[in-house]
């Protein structure tokens, strides 16, 4: 693996994992008002097409960056829903 | 383009489009009690690498998307540490 491909590595850990204080913190607060379903809405949506495009050009970065950050937004959904 | 780039371009504009409704309602409301800086400020780091790799790379859809991410994200930021 060269150097450009440690940094989109980086980056795509970086992007993943940077909603886990939102969760972590919306979990503990049980408070979403400020938050904008929208946005979630969009970028889950936007993030299942990225998983969707990751397998079909058969790119286990993409796919697997793609899976958890999924998973992540709809963990936020639910909190969205459940903390009105 | 075929049909999978065509998918990549469209999952590039929901996961930098989809800032655009938190901005709007951070902006309109003045409170961003319930949104993690830690989030935001991971997710700004990056949108920055990410925006570095696609100019290693030369790929104008993921340096134009991560550009305008990272200034939505920025915009973000702004708006968390004005209204704390």
């Amino acid at each position: 693996m060269d150097k450009i491909e440690i940094l989109g590595m980086v980056a795509a850990v970086l992007t993943t994992a940077g909603y886990v204080p939102q969760v972590y913190k919306t979990w503990q607060e049980k408070s979403t008002k400020d938050i904008s379903l929208s946005t979630y809405l969009i970028l889950f949506l936007g993030v299942l097409l990225w998983f969707a495009y990751g397998l079909l050009i058969d790119s286990l970065p993409v796919t697997l960056a793609n899976a958890i950050t999924g998973c992540l937004l709809f963990f936020m959904l639910i909190l969205k829903f459940k903390y009105k």
